[in-house]
């Protein structure tokens, strides 16, 4: 049976890229060592870093005066870095409440003393859109925050808001590389790899140089500048992670990059929302404009038929279509390295759960 | 070629284990998927979580009342954990300055507002002792800081310095699992896993229950009261590491524990020590009664003769002995994964290339 794998995160990975990590075990080009066992000061790890690095910065195009820097902690340490290390005229930052990750991001700031002002907030519809940034006051916030893809709730912007002068930093996590966006619009640019970029134990920032070094005596695991100067090798970094992020980089640019990417992404999606919003049983919650390419919520209304459905599709091998817990009902996550086959799977199933349905209906 | 790997972290892995990893690829108990592809809310997750605590607890004999913690961002995360979520009462803690991770441990307690003590250092003679603790004032001190093996300087304390009422906190991370101590001894433990518990990107804190919750509103990601109540898994955990660090832990267990390793890493390192002891080529510098049984560093006091050795050494299949930048010469990392061959055959290399030296000198 052909398994798909839906879940958020940690997600699918190409099967290139599982295989290349099979295949270089137990010996990494001839070393006599595994991948895991290489120091992070030797050669053969700095060919790997190195080469992440500058893949990544030809897939999005980073221009040469942002900074790239491998952390670990997930989105979640870098909700508590990005405020540490950017927040420090105004100690006040502006917050577009799109949903439990950027509600997050504004606890985190709470917690080391920056002032966090929602914006604007899509709550009371549970989030079923995106918030809008309007009027926005300069000179006041150090950055306006964003979460551009909602994994939750299934919502993404797919166009930038305008935040002026007022710098803007992006939670990617979850559309990291999966759609286009210009790094110049953003001042910071933070992404977790278990979703696009490979496995759970890295995150990505890129951060524009000048905005760095602003303050001194942070803690050094959240230290942007420290970072920097020391090629992200302060302490010993994730190196396995690394790894597999660079192997997953190579894919990419082998498959035609992030616009190629956003383009499969947008068939994948676009199969299934359409289907969805043909369904008389299933409902995809988001307003269109909103949606996600690579996280959509879907329910049927009634738990109980959820529950059947979940199950029995599992039992299908396509897994892990269960929707989170704050949002009920099914979620499909549909990131890079889930193939349009996935994606047609997933359709042909429902067509045929909702067939049955409506013959007992 | 037979290869061994000396490297001080990440370092040599049991090799069923590095095998395991590669035959769980690509689908991991038939699941269709690989570990790193699961999600952390899987059962299949919490099964390897699970046994990795368990198989943790009983290889160390913690008590019921300790926590067992799995964090990402290494020690030096931990060197602000620890005193962000310890430290509350009186806001100092005493540090025995042993090395260059011991008085980094003190450094990042600085960078978050708690005061730092020298109780002794052994700087002044290059730390080739440990730093002994003498008339410790008791209602002072939040906790005594340790490292109980220092990784670069090749020391490592075989008893533990008695603090009274006031609590111990030990850094493990290079002699964990590798050496009988007893978790009772400790308010905390941390260890990163990248020595002798897999891979880099994985950090274990142990500590007493009592001892958490003190203070509210931390940062989550160096929150052990949020870690222990979410089962550390408040966000995304480095799953692939965990699942790694288990397969070890249920190695260790077959091989027959604690006792069994610290029996062989005596072995392994009184082979080497004694050779170098009656070497008039080389020395180990570590007071005998201090040495660590897992790093040995040694030099020829010619730097000449040191870069020689370490690229015979290499060609030969003995990788990674090149010493710390800071004491210069050679060190042999000797964690549990080294089979007592590998000593053994840096052992032999080292006597043949002392005897061709005395040949030509």
């Amino acid at each position: 049976m052909t398994i798909y794998n839906f879940s958020a995160g940690p997600a699918t990975m190409p099967q290139p890229v599982i295989q290349q990590i099979k295949d270089d075990l137990p010996s990494y080009k001839n070393s006599g060592m595994s991948v895991m066992e290489i120091s992070h000061r030797s050669s053969l790890f700095d060919g790997i870093i190195a080469d992440a690095e500058q893949d990544l910065r030809d897939l999005m195009n980073i221009p040469d005066n942002y900074k790239v820097l491998f952390f670990q902690g997930g989105g979640t340490l870098q909700f508590t870095a990005a405020p540490l290390n950017l927040a420090t005229k105004y100690h006040r930052i502006g917050l577009l409440d799109s949903g439990h990750w950027a509600d997050r991001a504004g606890d985190e700031a709470s917690r080391v003393g920056v002032k966090v002002d929602v914006l604007d907030s899509t709550k009371d519809i549970k989030y079923t859109e995106l918030p809008v940034l309007k009027d926005l006051k300069q000179d006041t916030y150090d950055y306006v925050h964003i979460t551009t893809n909602n994994t939750i709730e299934g919502t993404a912007y797919s166009k930038i808001p305008d935040t002026g002068a007022t710098e803007l930093v992006g939670d990617q996590s979850s559309n990291f590389l999966a759609q286009q966006y210009k790094v110049e619009d953003f001042g910071a640019i933070m992404a977790g790899a278990q979703k696009n970029l490979g496995i759970a134990g890295l995150t990505i920032v890129i951060v524009r140089d000048d905005l760095i070094g602003k303050v001194k005596n942070l803690p050094s695991m959240v230290d942007y500048e420290l970072f920097a100067k020391k090629n992200s090798m302060f302490n010993t970094p994730p190196v396995f992670a690394i790894y597999a992020a660079g192997l997953v980089l190579k894919w990419l640019k082998e498959q035609g990059g992030v616009p190629e990417m956003e383009r499969r992404n947008l068939k994948k999606s676009g199969l299934l929302y359409d289907y969805l919003d043909n369904s008389k049983l299933f409902t995809a919650p988001v307003k269109k404009a909103d949606r996600s390419l690579t996280n959509i919520p879907f329910i049927t209304g009634d738990p109980d038929v959820d529950a059947d459905l979940i199950s029995k599709a599992t039992a299908a091998g396509l897994l892990n279509i269960k929707g989170h817990r704050s949002v009920g009902g099914m979620r499909a996550s549909l990131y890079n390295a889930m193939p349009y086959e996935g994606a047609q799977a997933l359709v042909d199933f429902l067509e045929k759960y909702e067939a049955d349905y409506w013959r007992t209906h």
